[in-house]
């Protein structure tokens, strides 16, 4: 089969504006970036509209590190509905160029099902990521000489909060000391650099509802605190306008076509890991105000992914999935059934049935937000019918639909089936109203306990003294309101990646709490997991190159 | 008057496709971002149309803080020949967020003499300097990871000169310690952050030919030495594809349009007390194939950014200006006559007369580059008639033509009389032959040596130790015919930023020379200048802010 970026360049793209118009989005509100991209002012959002849409969840069981396919599946349902004559459009994140050159490689979909054009998409795109980066590090600039400026008088902070960001995987970066080699070079200071996936920035684009909303987010945005303990904000520092100048386009979703010429709305990257790993917002209800169908994906497992999306996206923004979709592979399911990773390609009923169990246990997360689940398996070239008919057995008994996902291979024709059984369902099954894990009312260290045992199947939390340190801040400051958004490993439904399967009556360690004022929640960091990733032995830059203006190596 | 951003607003501007149209760029080839940006491909430049063009360079005499207005006589200029009926294209620099939000503001000319839409050319623009943060960047995350992953075999390198850059003014950045915090965050590594402008990556963009010699230039970036004292470069990394397909887009120059619908092209920002201080060579020839009359800029006074045009610029392009217009203003000319800060904007002239001084050596400067010399007097508000006539006449004594420029009150009609007497000059009397400075067969220390006494009027030049290691190294690596890049502070024709005026006999420190190596310069460190720029004590971002989706602040 060809690459990915080889189908990609063999397709024939339309127009932008084509595209725009198959789903009435005004030609004169567009803004261009070349011929194949546009950005779509907020303004278009039709609140009327959007609640009468059908949005669809794609979420997955816990990965193994090669993904599972939720993206291109997204695309392929898009692609599936549309052969059976709906008007749908995916609504995706925007690729970090972290992984991209690291490990993951690109985050575009695959084979048959993409969104085009996958160089720019996987690249620089319209530069949303660049202003998140700017942004972040002009206030960190901002504040730091505010620092320097006040060093020696009560206007000094005792304690900085805010950091760094790179769109990069660069582990040096973790833990930095600024400031050093004389006082006109400002003032030592430890400090240290996320990945721009990270950004409270980027989690408040994605949950903002329009410029004013972002203006008062970031001016809401706390950077450290005084002797007294009390807090300094972006507004306090004076910028709260500066920065949001940086952001005015970025706040825009961006319009791109899929392998099949159906429309994507592609906006906003945060990871499910260390962050709440949704698109935005504003791009999933544009999405919704022009389609009847839009399919939008929750990062990694449904774990993370799918619980932030409901306990915080859907909460913040009124919306409500009709139906939730679960992505599974064969090797994933393996994998979790103690199948060594080597191994993992080959027919082994008895691994496969073993790793029913993670699959189980995110179809009854889903349930218990109220949620009709369907589970999509995502076909590789390897697999055997009987491990898919045994798949599709497990699903029955359990009450949920099971469809395959042929689209990587074959385009919307692969997921046609798929795309029937989400018809199907939404017409005469389609999920109750939502339920939370927790309610705004409930403390942080409960919403924390109730998100670990109830979603992950821990047994007890502890936290740290730091941690605990946090929740009395949090108190003080009156926000104990805000939802919790967990970082912890995709690979586990515990703290330890290394722990496939399903775990039962473990416990999650809660190291740091981080307060994100500005997007209005609070991130409880679970065992080691790492806010800037680093790169493997063999980065996937060393495979990218340009040959006569082709972009190679990206996948 | 009104402010830069209220004329900005109130100009109508035309849609980008006419703009090019004008000037006979095919409409096909062009890429949109928006209605009123588009990017230009890089093969639509013609070498034979570039031989026929007439360039002329706009430099200035030694700025005060508050500069001298050289980006608004170009474009002034530029609207000034479009008035009396012929064809011409300003190109200039991009501007760069740090100063924007710091000190200096923006830098898309000023009043009727502007480039628009101003907004988005000072903010994030095309995303050029956000490729290029990220291409930098993206190197030294790679090469962190090389040095972690070699750490104690023979493959590890024992000197690092890779830092890494950020476009924003933060002096914390200036030196840092990264790899904190135990082995897997990294190995203990010194550091630091330089402004973009000052990338070798943007002097490889300003000095590329192509996309080819982009990525050839790329990989010769020295990125470390062995113990042995062998080279390490980005082609040994094996990432020089990689980076350039980061650079793929920026590559192509931006055009956008004047306050009078005049076509104009903006690309690459080096900064040239920093770096070499002028727009890629492609914008330079991409404008030269596209108008019969061409008007650049080089960056601060003409010891710097002149100097650096004909030297590096001009030498490496095979271009040569018709005309050099040096811009002035009566303020700076009394500053550099001895006048206080606070009273350079009253009548004053004894001051003024004993300011000529720098006028009379930038023009004898430009004159050993075979230049035919206008002054061009940048008219203030508070400019009175007697001191206007002085400098006239001071200009006539000398031999060189004058005219004012009052295109920032009155745009392309303020500069009617500048733009007769550069017609005028160019019929009956252009410039020579470009002579050098020096001779690329120089050795790089005379090099230095002519710069300084010639340009600069140094009697002497002192190398430090480190600097004098470096020629040592550059002999060893058989590169001492690269051309040399002085860095050396703006408000000075020596290394200290409070000597005004001219001076002779003085004696310039050379503390460090840096190899340029895909940029194919060597970078000699003159004085304390900083490569990374710190922030004012009320920084312009304070006055930034966008109301009613209207920015605000911005000049």
């Amino acid at each position: 089969m060809k690459t990915d970026i080889e189908i990609a360049r063999e397709a024939r793209l339309e127009n932008i504006a084509g595209i725009a118009e198959k789903v009435n989005i005004d030609l004169n509100e567009i803004h261009n970036y070349g011929k194949y991209i546009a950005k779509i002012p907020v303004k278009l959002i039709d609140e009327e509209k959007v609640a009468k849409s059908n949005l669809i969840l794609v979420t997955a069981i816990t990965p193994t590190k090669a993904g599972i396919g939720k993206t291109t599946t997204s695309i392929g349902l898009a692609l599936g509905l549309q052969r059976i004559g709906k008007n749908a459009i995916v609504a995706l994140r925007e690729p970090s160029l972290g992984p991209c050159f690291g490990m993951k490689g690109g985050a575009a979909g695959g084979g048959y099902a993409q969104v085009l054009p996958m160089e720019d998409i996987n690249l620089h795109f319209t530069g949303d990521f660049h202003a998140i980066t700017s942004a972040h590090n002009m206030i960190t600039a901002l504040l730091d000489n505010y620092q320097y400026r006040n060093r020696g008088t009560d206007k000094y902070l005792k304690e900085v909060v805010w950091k760094r960001v790179l769109d990069v995987n660069d582990r040096n970066l973790r833990h930095i000391v600024t400031g050093l080699n004389g006082s006109e070079n400002g003032a030592p200071a430890e400090s240290g650099f996320e990945i721009t996936p990270a950004s409270e920035i980027m989690a408040i684009l994605c949950l903002s509802r329009d410029l004013e909303d972002l203006k008062r987010r970031i001016g809401n945005i706390i950077l450290g605190y005084f002797a007294n303990g009390n807090t300094f904000s972006v507004a306090d520092l004076e910028v709260a306008g500066a920065i949001t100048v940086l952001l005015k386009d970025a706040i825009n979703p961006n319009l791109v076509q899929t392998t099949e010429n159906s429309p994507a709305i592609i906006h906003g990257g945060p990871f499910a890991n260390i962050a709440h790993g949704c698109n935005s917002i504003i791009a999933t209800k544009m999405a919704m105000t022009h389609a009847d169908f839009v399919i939008t994906e929750a990062g990694f497992g449904a774990d993370l992914g799918a619980e932030k999306f409901f306990n915080i996206k859907c909460r913040k923004a009124g919306i409500s999935p009709k139906l939730t979709v679960i992505v599974a592979t064969t090797q994933a399911l393996k994998m979790h059934g103690d199948v060594p990773l080597e191994d993992i390609k080959k027919k082994n009923i008895e691994g496969l049935k073993k790793g029913f169990d993670n699959l189980d246990k995110h179809i009854e997360n889903m349930r218990s937000f109220g949620q009709t689940v369907i589970v999509a398996l995502n076909k590789y070239g390897f697999d055997v019918d009987e491990e898919i008919e045994l798949i599709k057995d497990h699903c029955e008994k359990q009450g949920v639909s099971f469809a395959l996902n042929e689209s990587f291979a074959k385009g919307g024709e692969g997921a046609v089936s798929l795309a029937r059984a989400v018809i199907s369902q939404i017409e005469s099954n389609p999920s109750n109203n939502l339920s939370f894990t927790y309610e705004e009312r409930d403390s942080p260290k409960v919403k924390i306990e109730k998100i670990a045992k109830q979603i992950y199947g821990a047994g007890s939390v502890v936290l740290s003294a730091k941690a605990k340190k946090k929740l009395v801040q949090i108190d003080k400051l009156g926000i104990n309101h805000y939802p919790v958004c967990i970082a912890k490993t995709q690979y586990s439904f515990s703290d330890n990646a290394h722990a496939y399967g399903t775990m039962k009556g473990f416990t999650l360690t809660i190291n740091d709490i981080v307060i994100n004022n500005g997007a209005e929640f609070i991130v409880a960091i679970a065992g080691n997991i790492m806010r800037m990733p680093g790169l493997p032995a063999e980065p996937q830059a060393k495979q990218i190159d340009i040959i006569n203006g082709f972009v190679e190596g990206l996948s």
